[in-house]
């Protein structure tokens, strides 16, 4: 049998690191990061097209990955994508959505301990993404410590910590066992051939709610071109009602066009905003449910939704509409 | 031996909800949530001070529960405040500082399921926190699921599920198990008599950093009077540099004596501007590391600190300073 040929992209981040008088920067390339593991079972290229700490990754470099990955996956069985974990979470939700029906596997990965560093995270966690771009079925990936996780499920929730990942209202798709890589969930099938759809309108903001947050930034905001807003409210979606009213302002923006989606600032579980008077009020006026995605697929749902054009009623009903595994609707 | 004379302060949330037309509701009292509970082993008199949820719960609420709290503290061995879930967190995290050297303890707590409900956590929770309020040291807590923390490094994480809250960076101060309330940890002692001191400056904003974020938003935000920034940078706090350089924008703020302090949008494990030169890039232009403070705790303290008219110096020491537990310094 053939060796599955996979393709590496690397992209900088902590696993490519090294030191320097100013901190730790990435320095190794995607090549370095191949020869300190084991011989893999697979056939695989190398392409070096950034070298960024993710803190630095934004939507041009969003914009390139996807391109990069649209151009080779008609080449390669299956695509990792060395990253920094800062911004990882934020990068697997985009490129989800800038890739409807992807064909072929893509699995970001990257460490909390650069590779050149004994005892790092690197080597098991570049042979975990190696293997589950070699036997995934297609879709975009993050492996970390053990678990490959649906991409737009992701969160970075630990700063230092090798479980720095968690796979958030929806379990791991597989996690390594003493039997293997043993599939605990599916990815929905590509429903249509994959497209390559970049266009994204960076007008929108993320605002997290705290008590004494005045709602008039956001009438302010979007007076300075701010296009769209995820607001993570509280517990279930909450929003203020009283003195410093944010549902009301939601309702001058839901007038002006301007869509509003309600998430959470809890970390776990879904929002829903049917169930307490703080969150219909907000819902009345006009409010979208995030319903149980994460702030980092909500964001970038929006900006991609809004570059297509859409107003407000398309991207309700795009907000209601489950694109690759990221919402649940009930 | 005289049982403890504890004041239970009801102010709404979830646990006194009732069913309304517009959705649950708070409308209970706090002598109906002190019917539910067994005989008790206290001497419990109630304040129902207000009656709302915790999303509409805001700073001039946190004045007068610590004005209450101040006023009741010499006639009371402890005081348990009955708090919506959603915003427990802030109001916690800000009577730590509102109430220098508090001389009892204060413990607030809530519940997922509204009282009246079978099956509801109110009656177990509300049981805890008459427990601690007879038995920690002075202090401000928050009971809840069987576990008593540190007010000030509390997060609701859950959105529904019993156990809501966690104790971020630091171990629960007492649980509950077969042997009744077991203390894990101490709380700082009194250093001076207590004190009240509600002034605030709420010009201060929360901000959650993304992918194409925008640092002149900062720059327009101080211009129409913002006081301060908490910023949830990425892992260990990092800041974009490059093209959308958050990192020069915070040096802008710093010369007009604008704090900014950089926290991490990582629920768990501390920020360090040090390790990554995404970190110290915005250390260096004068960020004020939250170190591993929770975003309530943060943007409570900054509120508070400038509120007492501190200047960016004074802002930044006073974050180098552990108040009451709230920041681990290495």
């Amino acid at each position: 049998m053939t060796q599955p040929k996979l393709l590496l992209l690397s992209t900088g981040g902590t696993i490519a690191s090294v030191a320097s008088q100013t901190g730790l920067t990435p320095g190794e390339s995607g090549e370095d990061l191949l020869q300190t593991l084991q011989n893999l079972p697979y056939q695989i290229d190398v392409a070096d097209i950034l070298a960024l700490d993710s803190s630095n990754i934004q939507p041009e470099e969003w914009r390139l990955m996807a391109e990069k990955v649209y151009q080779a996956r008609q080449t390669y069985a299956g695509i990792v994508i060395s990253h920094g974990t800062d911004t990882m979470a934020y990068t697997a939700s985009m490129l989800t959505f800038m890739l409807p029906n992807l064909d072929i596997p893509v699995v970001l990965t990257g460490s909390q301990v650069p590779m050149n560093v004994l005892l790092s995270d690197a080597p098991r966690n570049l042979t975990l993404a190696f293997t589950a771009a070699a036997s995934c079925t297609p879709g975009v990936y993050l492996a970390f410590d053990g678990k490959v996780m649906r991409g737009c499920r992701t969160v970075k929730v630990k700063t230092t910590a090798f479980d720095a990942f968690e796979s958030v209202n929806f379990p791991p798709i597989a996690e390594v066992t003493s039997d293997g890589l043993v599939f605990r969930a599916t990815q929905p099938a590509p429903e249509a051939p994959c497209t390559l759809n970049t266009k994204l309108d960076l007008n929108v903001s993320l605002i997290k709610l705290f008590p004494g947050f005045d709602p008039q930034i956001l009438l302010a905001m979007a007076q300075s071109g701010c296009h769209g807003f995820v607001i993570e409210g509280y517990g279930l979606g909450g929003m203020t009602f009283i003195r410093r009213n944010v549902a009301a302002v939601i309702g001058q923006l839901s007038r002006q066009n301007i869509p509003v989606v309600a998430a959470s600032q809890c970390l776990y579980e879904r929002s829903d905003l049917t169930k307490y008077e703080v969150g219909r009020q907000a819902l009345l006026e006009g409010a979208i449910s995030a319903h149980d995605m994460t702030s980092e697929s909500a964001i970038t749902k929006l900006m991609w939704a809004l570059g297509q054009g859409m107003d407000l009623a398309a991207v309700k009903a795009f907000f209601a509409t489950d694109v690759a595994g990221e919402v649940t609707l009930s």
